[in-house]
């Protein structure tokens, strides 16, 4: 096998693991000595060891490690955090070579993992083109941008209706495609949402049906305070954020902002280490983001049912003509279209 | 090789023909003898051979065809039409057996074909699963119901809005997209729009980008006699169906109808003999042929823009979580998405 197959197989371990490292990366590792594979592992689960000790975990023998060769998604770490640092884990194996998917985007580990281990005259080989990213899209754009990797997910009906009529919620999706969203929504470290849909709703937008260990952070945006005698004021992991500077002083979860404009609150979110958000709508919060280009990714769930004319479209008042992004993935879900589009950088 | 991989190889013949056969089934034939190939044919285009005779001349040496079995999607005519009668001419072949796709449901020819080649003592086998529908769904269609299959053909934004204003023309698709409806117009005999879209629009509804001999009989449906004085009364290859009397005797090509509903429109077209037609709205007679189940199918051009919320949106005043139907395809064509749905059957 060649080099690229084996990181093939370490990126297809890192996916093994799905949402559950949730703000850590998905990171996957393959050992190979002499052309055989001695293990693959990956990083399971947010607290658990890293893909790299995990594959080691698996050699019975450590002895074969000695003049062994590392695949490893994303740049072994250089810091201790929950877990000792890898690149000094590492040293100890006698390893000959590690090749590197991708930099860690991390000020805290950037370059440091590759350099500690060059330093002890291991040989370590960069990956040419990046393979982290495309794994860990909201990871590396926190780390970029210093602000969070933005999803706007929309449910409608053929006929690009989200509701059958304003100030009234519908059961769009069936329980198969909902299962689906909430394991898009156990990706994220928060679910934005505006006061008319919290108000209507009143989702709990927590992540049910798939398990995960971390709920995302509730946001409501309520510019105007119509939430100040609600139960959401007094909910468990949530945030309201407003302009209304009165409201904001009654309540801990209640955050001050002068101006709440898409990009004001991705930069109280990203302050607070939120990597992942997904914006729910309604239709007027997601044409905001829209009109600010202050999103990603749309993920629109579309069935083959029609709505009232009358009904709420979705996207709100959008500009004329907008054009959101590249189709880059379309599913079907039990008879629903799940359409991914990724906005391009103009 | 099997039964069914020869007869798979028909049905591939038969779809190279794509529009061109128009009102004519398509049709492959595969001539086979000793598990030898002698000759793959199909019918080419509306008043060309049919398949077991383009097949047949293929056949350099017909004494090759003594004892040969031909499979072919279609019961072989057994009336003069355009062509001899294909099931005459195989009895001069010397074939030893027949394999039948599908009885042929135009009356002119049910079972008569198959009749004459078994009277004459050929082994005729029909095909347990029907072929030919799947390729011809209209041309069965018709045969079996004495009326039109129906396409809903609508092009929108991805919020639902197919124009950006009501009495506005909004250009939604790309050339791209526009030749592949092109192409869907092609397999059609009448194409209808209503009159908001005959004026406003002002479509020439004829096929483009793609060559064909047989342009689509326009159908206007104009129930007031809005058009009266307009252009479309005059102009050639159209047909405008109103519930105006006086109009209706202005023009030899407008009709009058006493109720004009999508069944009456539908029983005067299959009077005609027209076999598919595409109504390609606006917005409101789409409605009207999804209230009265009068579609067999609807395809949708969904594009990644967004129009004004106080567009004109699709399927008009619909009916309220009306299902449309089941996904049968989804393509990705210039960035735009091709949704073919299918109605089923309550």
């Amino acid at each position: 096998m060649q080099d690229y197959e084996y990181m093939q197989l370490a990126v297809d371990a890192a996916q093994q693991a799905q949402w559950r490292p949730w703000k850590n990366p998905r990171v996957g590792a393959v050992i190979v000595k002499d052309d055989h594979i001695l293990a693959v592992g990956y990083h399971h689960q947010y607290g658990d060891v890293h893909a790299e000790i995990d594959a080691y975990q698996q050699v019975a023998d450590k002895q074969q490690l000695v003049g062994a060769t590392i695949y490893v998604t994303l740049e072994p770490c250089a810091h201790t955090g929950k877990q000792p640092s890898c690149a000094t884990q590492m040293l100890a194996w006698g390893l000959q070579r590690v090749v590197v998917g991708q930099i860690d985007p991390n000020p805290l580990v950037t370059k440091h993992g590759v350099e500690r281990l060059r330093a002890a005259g291991v040989q370590v080989d960069i990956w040419p083109i990046p393979v982290s990213e495309a794994i860990n899209p909201a990871f590396h754009y926190f780390f970029t941008h210093q602000l969070p990797y933005v999803t706007l997910k929309v449910a409608q009906s053929l006929n690009g209706k989200i509701t059958a009529a304003s100030n009234e919620a519908t059961k769009i999706t069936s329980a198969v495609v909902d299962e689906d969203s909430h394991t898009l929504r156990a990706y994220q470290q928060a679910i934005i949402i505006g006061s008319t849909t919290a108000l209507v709703d009143q989702p709990s937008l927590a992540v049910r049906h798939v398990h995960t260990q971390h709920q995302p952070l509730r946001v409501i945006i309520d510019r105007r305070g119509r939430l100040v005698n609600s139960a959401a004021v007094t909910q468990d992991n949530t945030l309201i954020i407003t302009e209304n500077a009165d409201f904001a002083t009654q309540a801990e979860q209640v955050s001050y902002l002068k101006v709440v404009t898409p990009q004001t609150i991705l930069h109280l979110l990203g302050q607070r280490g939120i990597q992942a958000v997904l914006v729910e709508g309604g239709s007027e919060l997601h044409a905001a983001f829209v009109q600010a280009h202050a999103y990603q990714e749309i993920i629109v769930y579309q069935t083959t049912g029609l709505l009232p004319n009358t009904g709420v479209s979705s996207f709100g008042t959008a500009d004329s003509m907008t054009d959101l992004g590249k189709i880059k993935n379309v599913k079907v879900i039990d008879n629903t279209l799940k359409v991914t589009i990724k906005r391009e950088e103009a």
